[in-house]
């Protein structure tokens, strides 16, 4: 018998809290379980002691936080300080937690990997088990991230829905850019193309960070998609850097994170920018940003059954003695998509990251393949709407 | 007997397009209309002789069409020349069109009025009735317009939903803007508050054109939105002006439209730049774009219902030999929401606008009172989700 204590990690997604719920619903169902703990805003709660008791939330209540955007429990960005492990420790040791769960993405995976590792250090008997989330889906070994399916769903509709207003009316402004979130990876922005039918539908050009931007192949692309289809609907990452490394959006950066990433955010209208002095096209850009990890119009149903069977399974995991590992997603081979849970070291997930394959993208490197329609088009869980166009007979 | 033309015009919705399946399906049930014709992108097709023959489009086809966001027969911003009158009636006389129905806002009023005359001095008989369409909701006499409330839903559900999202890490990000549309009129603006159930919740602070914009108190209202509440969600309208009469988006601004109308874009990233270098707080923006106009899963039911309604009664005014007006919304006395169409002289609604009155904003100008919340909330349809939230009791 021990308590378990749970937190939330990092940027919110829209399925982080089916990932809780999943948790602790599994944790209620257990008789090995005394307490149900959670931290608020993460390993921040921890070192502040600031932990709140989840056997005192009703079921109705977590059958709710199963389909509320957004860290029901805060979340946080904290770096581990050197001397942070031990102090959690204490506070863990303190409350008897011998369970500790934590949901997030990789900086997370680094957090919870030096308290299992201060914990094995101490000798104190501590099952430290990491359940992945990030709509960025750049986590190593699993097939992919919970958080992903929902985002990648509301960017492909996203794109679908306000590349037909541009449709309707191209000579208003002919060029727009859509730009997305995206560490290092470009899985969201290849995500756009998953309502796309017809070569002409958008979007017909996509940046992401695994390529270098090159300003003249950017400029003679717009020119040949405008040409051809009559208008030009660009979905650029934040993050997209030039052949130099320079980021597109340093113009307008905002600083860096507690993890000394860039806070880039000026892309698009750098983009949309070049567009109008260079080519003498009206352009301009949407930028969904928060919108894109939390909209609860968008969710997958997928990735929330999913991300609260992550959540299940990291109890699961733990009450069978595991620890120092991340709860991974394994697909299977067969013709119809299924995924079953495995496990990977928590050190080989900690500050790595899984960047678009290069079979996903086409030759220009501005497309995706067939190949990636085959990976995603599952995780976005129901089909997208179909779009009808009139045949336009002329009279 | 006679033909019957419509077309659409101005920035498409998210239902413009049931505006044009009612108009249609009406007309198909007619025995007193002949061809039924589209003008391909408004006036510009009709100038141009574009013009495509809907009896050939499948009754499957105006079904979907009805469901699907943005306008299928392609729209236009393009204001009326001193000769394009006659020459469009020249177009219209030649097809034996006695029915011209134009689905639009304030400037495509006009374009229909200046027809209507031009078809009265020729001594033409064709009946002209315009179709209300503007997410803006900035019509004069109808109650309100179609695409507005499955606008404000996008709206009230992006607020909630990203709002979520910096409550789950504050102190990361604690300041967000959001941008919204609305040239002269702060109707969306508004609609951002209509998910708002308790006093901190966001939005906090709402700013329209309404009002003007005043650094200084901007400033303190952010610096004790963050001291009481954590963090500030900030809705602002994109044309937002400064007590001197002066865009705030002035820097980032794109140009006029064809009406001579600025188009502003840079409003979000002025005010995020205020907050970083004025009070040292991190900030950042979504700036939904086009999205807000289109989305295809914030749509309202009402919504879509009442602008295929303008369509279908569109069709039987003209049969009724009604001309030279707009099919109005008159919501009707009584608990329960109801509206009945009407109409209003073309020439009242031309160029003229319907600001938020001074009873739906606070004292302050940055919220909305209950009677905002009467008039709104039955435009988007369904309830909004309800976010759960943990009781939080210390461990």
């Amino acid at each position: 018998m021990g308590n378990l204590l749970i937190g939330q990690s990092g940027g919110a997604t829209a399925v982080i809290n089916a990932s809780l719920a999943g948790a602790v619903q599994e944790a209620l169902r257990s008789d090995q379980i005394d307490g149900i703990y959670g931290a608020l805003h993460g390993i921040e709660g921890v070192l502040k002691r600031q932990i709140i008791d989840l056997r005192q939330e009703s079921d109705e209540t977590w059958s709710r936080v199963l389909a509320t955007p957004s860290a029901a429990l805060g979340s946080c960005r904290y770096k581990l300080q050197p001397e942070d492990p031990a102090r959690a420790l204490e506070v863990l040791r303190a409350l008897n937690v011998r369970y500790f769960l934590y949901i997030g993405g990789n900086d997370s995976a680094d957090t919870a990997h030096r308290l299992a590792l201060a914990a094995r250090e101490a000798d104190y008997d501590l099952r430290v088990i990491a359940i992945p989330k990030t709509i960025d889906n750049d986590l190593p070994i699993t097939d992919h991230c919970p958080g992903y399916g929902s985002a990648a769903r509301f960017i492909a509709l996203a794109t679908m829905d306000s590349a037909l207003c541009t449709e309707a009316i191209p000579h208003h402004y002919p060029v727009k850019v859509i730009e997305v979130m995206g560490r290092d990876a470009g899985w969201l922005a290849a995500a756009s193309a998953l309502g796309k039918e017809r070569p002409e539908d958008a979007p017909h050009l996509i940046y992401t960070p695994e390529r270098p931007f090159s300003r003249e192949r950017f400029l003679a692309a717009v020119r040949e998609v405008q040409q051809a289809v009559g208008y030009v609907i660009i979905v650029a990452t934040e993050t997209i850097r030039d052949e130099q490394g320079q980021s597109l959006g340093a113009a307008f950066a905002q600083g860096t994170d507690a993890f000394a990433h860039p806070l880039v955010s000026g892309t698009a209208q750098h983009l949309v920018e070049l567009v109008k002095t260079e080519l003498g096209l009206r352009a301009r850009f949407d930028k969904p940003g928060d919108l894109q990890r939390m909209s609860s119009v968008a969710v997958s149903g997928m990735d929330r059954d999913e991300a609260a069977l992550v959540g299940r399974m990291a109890v699961r995991y733990a009450l069978q003695g595991v620890s120092n590992k991340m709860v991974t997603l394994e697909r299977q081979p067969g013709p119809d998509y299924a995924c079953e849970t495995g496990l990977a070291d928590l050190e080989a997930i900690a500050n790595a990251q899984k960047l678009l394959p290069d079979h996903f993208l086409d030759a220009a490197g501005t497309g995706v393949t067939r190949a990636f329609y085959d990976y995603a088009l599952p995780l976005i869980g129901e089909a997208l709407p179909k779009h009808v166009r009139l045949n336009r007979i002329r009279a």
